[in-house]
């Protein structure tokens, strides 16, 4: 798989300026590709620049509203809900993050739903935002139908992921982002390009029986959820699914379930959609509503650290604390620059000669 | 395995009694009881009854306080912090639950984190507390270490539930409740009756190699993380149960990780506990600080019908719903009685003689 590596700033530069030219505000278009490449930079390469041209096209088809008015809806000390308008998720959710916050200040937490929206990114990027205000953050968004329930041939829910983001004090933030699904769709996309089978338990075909071919999506398959099968699990993962979907689309009146819209421009929307758009769900903790916030980061710290030093399995060089992946690819890509595919860089020259906006 | 059956009445006479004789209010007694019987009524036969005996001796013990002061320590409009004062976790968590409850009636939503209290019980009875009030319900708690994270040979981790309960309109109410690994430790207890080994990534032996022995946990192996293994999403089911760790015991000033004190009472504390007892975390959601209650629950009905008519994958009878085996299972023994192992009876009749309570 040939790439190329491209400086943060650069891609950064040309992301903002597509998204200036498709009519978001300079803020707007700021706060999406802040979001966008924060994927990137953390080597979550499936949800980061490599979808850039996938926005612009849900964006000609009028799915995608560049000048959104975001706005609350309902609300309560600790909640509300918010009208995204059809804008861009990259930058309705930081919004909502941001209202999670402010609520936060005042009631303790703050929980926020988000209907009438689009693909948010990453969703560790938006439950992140809480960490330099001492607050614990949650993201979830639902998703177009890819995973089958346990005991399902249908495919009922996105993949539909959990962020959980929490300060520490000398240790870095603990931060679980996880799809509900044993293996994330971005994961099937590298074995197809390497030509291999999945292990079992990732897929199952359009008949409802197990599969490890990495390409069965294209056929009628279905994702499975993070366990596999009932014998593994997979009611855990379902569950788990289907509390994301409950959380960002039925508290705020989005789509759910089979009917939540797909990404790609070119597939048809659903019939009968029960709701608006996409739906997120944002909150924040502030850690003194509980105990003092230093407290608090003394005991991460400790519990962070006895999570290093436990005794690593054969064959394995370290037990790792959720976060540390990203993390690390973030300490070398913010050097070494951001590699991409050919196929990705010929997308984005396309969008370069469109647009008229140099590529790096 | 030669069981019995029980009227729920008889057994709740009866496990009232002893905990009245063990210095239990009349009023704590009865809270314990429904908390304790929610179990085996709704099949988790492992967190029932079963465990009266294993209660009786903490507090023997003096590690369960039978005339606990439960108090809130910290709070804010949508949070508390409550110390449980070394009591039954049977009484303190529904106590929480009502503090969360009657937060959420003003702020919209209420947390509440739990200190120096005990094992529970299951999850689910308490998260359902939230039902009758129109309102989503959250309970999670931490448990003493048995599971190792991903890639470690330390059991780190308890099998740390997860319970959300959700409000339906004509359906009966979602209600997810899962442990965060593979299998809850009551289902190697089911494979080690029957003398049956255990599927692949259920556990893993004291020196961190896969195994399938039912009795392993008894030789310094552990359970492993919804997931099994990394390539299966084990890192995703050990992030799970640290957010339940963080919720229940960092917020709280509880113990954590592998100083969570041991259910068995012969089993020494562990050294250097950073903490007091066991952590819990309780939420209560009020709808209507989103949309109206009505227009949740027929979505609600909508979501759950969608999912009770999707397709049965080949040798399936039909998709389930969270929720759905236990409310079939309470249903059955609300009218049958609740069977108990020989096992059991012989315990509880044990109780009976020493505490001078005619068990039935």
């Amino acid at each position: 798989m040939p790439e190329k590596v491209y400086p943060y700033a650069q891609l950064a530069a040309f992301t903002q300026a597509i998204f200036q030219k498709i009519g978001c505000s300079a803020a707007h278009a700021e706060t999406a590709t802040k979001a966008l490449l924060s994927a990137d930079i953390r080597g979550i390469d499936s949800h980061g620049v490599a979808r850039l041209s996938g926005y612009v096209r849900l964006w000609e088809v009028k799915r995608v509203n560049a000048t959104p008015d975001i706005r609350i809806i309902h609300e309560s000390p600790s909640t509300a809900v918010i009208d995204g308008d059809s804008g861009l998720g990259l930058v309705i959710a930081p919004f909502a993050m941001q209202v999670a916050i402010e609520k936060a200040k005042i009631a303790g937490t703050g929980w926020v739903s988000v209907q009438n929206s689009n693909h948010f990114g990453i969703a560790a990027h938006h439950a992140m935002m809480a960490l330099e205000h001492d607050m614990i953050g949650w993201a979830m968004t639902n998703a177009s139908p890819l995973v089958a329930p346990t005991f399902s041939i249908d495919k009922m829910l996105g993949t539909n992921p959990i962020c959980v983001a929490a300060p520490a004090g000398a240790e870095p933030a603990f931060v679980a982002d996880l799809a509900t699904t044993t293996a994330a769709n971005g994961k099937l996309e590298i074995l197809q390009r390497k030509k291999q089978d999945t292990p079992t338990g990732w897929v199952q075909d359009k008949d409802g029986n197990p599969s490890h071919d990495a390409n069965i999506l294209k056929q009628g398959g279905a994702l499975l959820p993070l366990g596999g099968d009932r014998e593994h699990g997979s009611h855990k993962g379902y569950a788990l699914g289907a509390v994301v979907d409950i959380f960002s689309a039925l508290l705020s009146g989005a789509n759910y379930a089979p009917w939540v819209p797909p990404f790609p421009a070119y597939v048809p929307m659903p019939a009968q959609q029960p709701g608006k758009g996409i739906g997120h769900f944002l909150g924040a903790m502030r850690i003194d509503a509980f105990r003092p916030a230093d407290d608090f980061k003394k005991h991460m710290d400790h519990w962070i650290s006895g999570f290093r030093h436990a005794r690593p399995a054969p064959g394995q060089e370290k037990v790792l604390v959720p976060g540390d992946p990203e993390r690390e690819m973030e300490a070398e890509r913010s050097v070494q620059g951001i590699p991409l595919l050919d196929a990705v860089v010929t997308d984005l020259q396309e969008l370069a000669r469109r647009f008229e906006v140099p590529f790096p």
